[in-house]
């Protein structure tokens, strides 16, 4: 369950109902004063029980650090921090465990891990593992921040209700604090206020819905990434599929790319104040793999929810009959706008990985 | 330039116009019998010169063993294959070294690589590093052909032409062979034939245009892939960004699950045969990062080929001013014909990863 | 500080003074019921305390597991287990700060991490961190347990007092459950007393002696391993160089070979009960990369404890002047008896590592 | 195969007798002019046929280099170079492939790759895999040098015959100059000549001598390495273990200092021209796992050549019944001399990987 990136690795463990959650994050520079309140803000960003549309689970996602800090000041060892599991109620869970609940990770992970797979509160499938993912995602923004670099992301979509997009050629760090400070992450408030509109449809009818996150990075140098599989797609896909519900991952014109033609989606070279820049960026900041200096866009699909109230159809394994199922307990009707700062964290933990290696091999 | 599996990992090496290019394939079970001819079919897919959609430069794609097979069959070592770079003709390029075609890795391979960087041919990112994958690719398809397990890929859209998608549930081996037999690789014949009118229009427009490739795998069991960054998403997805071109990779109902419900979304389970199944498939066979025993369905985006024949914009490096390009040369209107068989290739290399993986990992 | 194994990876983490030192063991099979108690005793063979010859710092080694287990069978997670610092005494090592110890981390620690570096106790460089790699370690000798090998060692020399040697040939689970229970890890009690004596005299000296670990794994298959560097010898050294003092690993006659002639070094291959072993085993159970079936032999040196109370020479990096340097503070004149668990443990865990490895490439 | 680095990998393929044995490397810096002479000269010295003590199969070790260099200049690409087998005689082996040679790959190879290994001359197990890794090596040497940085090696023991040892404190480049200058590599002539003289006498019996090479960096800027697995002890172990027949490996005083007391073996701290030096070395330039700014100074011993003339007792593995073997072919009496360049080649590729790893990671 770890980030395995070149200069970087995150441990990601915990299952929803273990004692704990956490992550332990090695190869971070050593030196660095990490802002506590500051990564606390971000981590509230992520944290369940703010508002109709998300789960009423209340947990404050702390983060207790165990090593690699020395009064808040990165040592150079693995900071491990581990995030208390409190608010369980397993007993919500335990009928489940023989009628797996559909589109959930429940059956494959009965085929892979038998009968020790732990599926409480979906086990280490839960959403609940991105807790402690952002927070060590959240140092690693506040390390590229250092470096003139920015990330930020807002909600594109939910339930077909579309945000402004982000200006491919002048997004910038005014947008992300902006998003941030909004307790919905959109650029567009009254497209927020349909979204939230829709969500909660969504729950009164027992169901669920989907959304796109749109996240950027500005400030990047040129050059940074490589061929084949050293592209810098490669690590930031891998790194957003990690996030549960992810569908889909595109960057810059992504899927729209397939029915233009080349003098459309090209981006024309050109010099602005002594610099090279594109006209446009259809290529979402990405050529052959790497940089070109321009804002990074990508785009993540989410799945609804699987988890509704409404009445589904699936199997008893102990008896292998069909049979209904209604599966109650706290859920998102749309994890979406928890998931923005999940997005922001990973392509973080990619970005600061490939840049601290890409300085290692300069000549 | 490798792909880093777990139990396999291959380094692809060469550049457009370097002596070779080639791969060496590590990890690859001994004992297994390569059939040559089925390989080089294989290849002839992937191979240019096939007929007006594709490029003029014609160079048989004949892989030379240099190591790793003894009589056809591996010996347990490192396969080592090289193809010698035969028909290059490097003066074509050498006008363009100064001027950075517009969405090529030119601008950015020289801020990562300085004056060192191969620019000749599009250097080491030129397609034509496909071909030694597609080779280690193809060895893999075959072995997980004989594991039962069979993969197969199409045109689903070029310039908007949608082909037939496969079916979600019943997508099969007849469809992939089917599919290899045609010389243009669609389900739908009629689709082809304005698929191939849309390129031709593209060409002597000289542009270009885009599309999209759907990739299945059947025969997988359930449970292959994990939780969090051990999803088998992030490696198919990795992989398969890795293909030159690549702006977006979804699978299952990818960005269409972002507007749908959880009711609608959600894969029934039922139970067929005594086998549990779903009774769709809009997780593409994955859920939770594993395997469902369904069929897998990835989707990948494919930009217009950047190299076309308009004036476009750009900059003189030397000279740091605006200036217009047209780019000479021989070029396909369209990559995505050829990109069939590499996404093929891509897949089988994961999916034999995963399915080695976990086997070391049964108790 | 992570054991990067192909299917198993412990992330170790922690400094000698932080809130807790642990470790994350991810890859391990799902379904294995860990034996608490046999764990206990497995580590209290490595925890301090338990006579002359060790540190008087007295932790109970007790790991807390955070994740992982579900009513102690692992789940398939990661397993996360931390031991919290409790007995430190910081004031110990303040004075030690600007001087740093010969022989020690602290001077590298200083170049490398400058002033962020945590020096307390030795910081992660302790000894200690072997406290949460023997109970991961300790995990994996269980499994190996089950699939029917065993590893045990035993302290080969101390001082210049030698133990008797493992038969090479003939060791097995009798010696190693000998050892385990004995006090003191010797085969041969009165050179385990002469050994005490020579640890008691450096210790009254304000002086610390070095030794030698023999570790041996019996019940290992054949042809485990592989040519160059996936060659055994390589992981398992990585592993023992890993533990903290050790300055020298070999395996069968080790340096001894050296002197040897081809035909006596040479092991003759003879059919026993109709299995093929070696009549004489000075490749140590190791040829060619790979297991040969006989027992596995290994050894490794480790040096003097730097920290003696003898007045040594040092610097001051605040003054940049030449000084003279008194270590106050508890610690072992010999690291030899508690590193016996520890080099059982690395191990256990390289085997079962390479173990699932060559299960999921078998044909 | 392959040296998997942080930064570098370097993925060695190929068997005695196929087409070809070769290495690609990756992640070598870009913009660095290999001296092509020079890396001739140094395969030179790992070449056949260059005297009594070496076998008499003759073969110049020319690599051609398909990829990665333009003009002799890395491009940033894979450097895939391959050296043709031609002096390939399989009629020596064919005989053996039933009855495994002792103390040889032959029986656990067997055992691991069943009827599909290639036996033919140690397929990928002979020491002639070597010279592409020395190929490779030979690279990162002159990219350490460029950095001030140098490596090299000498026979410390043959048979029992030792040459001087380095200075531990004061080696230097002139040593290295003087010993690769030499035909045999010793920095005491007499010592040399009587080493060849027990190697004569050891061809004629029909026999082999085993010995010990000892290898030394200087120039090393301290604090390169890390604790626990991070130590450079550990891939500097891992990577000098790969080379064949190597059976121990040690750092500084090695197994000696399990002898020594800490107020003998500890290294004092002293400025000399404001810089920190030890005055001593016993930890051959490394505590704590990271380099201390000394010279590094490492000792592999290597077994005596397991191929002897004399008769050996083996088993034939289709009749299952033992039997007597003598060994044809051409071999040498003693790998020694030809290990000297191989120990500086994976020790520079260690180095150079682990500098750039640091240097990303600098704050």
């Amino acid at each position: 369950m770890r980030f395995n990136g070149r200069c970087i690795q995150v441990s990601v463990f915990g299952q929803s109902h273990a004692e704990a959650v956490g992550a332990v994050a090695e190869g971070l520079p050593a030196g660095f004063r990490v802002d506590r309140e500051a990564l606390q803000a971000f981590l509230n960003r992520r944290a369940p029980g703010q508002g109709k549309h998300t789960t009423a689970r209340k947990e404050a996602d702390r983060p207790e650090f165990l090593s690699g800090l020395l009064e808040d000041v990165t040592c150079g060892g693995p900071v491990c921090l581990i995030i208390r599991n409190t608010d369980t109620r397993s007993g919500d869970y335990e009928a489940l465990q023989d009628i797996p609940r559909p589109s959930h990770a429940d059956w494959p992970a009965r085929v892979k891990y038998g009968g020790a797979h732990d599926g409480r509160g979906g086990g280490m499938f839960s959403a609940r593992l991105t807790a402690p993912l952002c927070a060590a995602g959240g140092i690693a923004l506040q390390m590229l921040e250092k470096r003139g670099i920015r990330i930020g992301a807002h909600i594109a979509e939910i339930a077909g209700v579309r945000d402004d997009p982000f200006d491919p050629v002048n997004v910038c760090e005014t947008d992300f604090r902006r998003i941030a400070e909004n307790g919905f992450p959109v650029l567009n408030a009254a497209a927020g206020e349909r979204m939230l509109e829709e969500i909660e449809k969504a729950r009164l009818a027992e169901d669920s819905v989907g959304g796109i996150v749109e996240c950027a990075a500005v400030g990047l140098p040129a050059g940074i990434g490589g061929p084949l599989f050293e592209g810098l797609e490669s690590d930031l896909a891998a790194a957003v599929f990690a996030i549960p519900a992810v569908r889909g991952v595109s960057f810059g014109s992504g899927f729209g790319a397939a029915e233009m033609r080349g003098s459309e989606h090209n981006d024309a070279l050109r010099i602005r104040d002594g610099r090279i820049v594109t006209e446009t960026n259809h290529a979402g900041g990405l050529t052959g793999g790497m940089t070109t200096g321009m804002p990074l866009l990508l785009r993540a699909a989410f799945k609804p929810t699987p988890s509704i109230g409404k009445a589904q159809k699936s199997v008893s394994l102990s008896r292998m009959e069909e049979t209904e199922l209604r599966i109650r307990g706290r859920h998102d009707p749309c994890v979406v706008p928890r998931a923005v700062p999940v997005a922001e964290a990973v392509t973080a933990l990619v970005l600061l990985d490939r840049i601290m290696d890409a300085k290692g091999r300069d000549a």
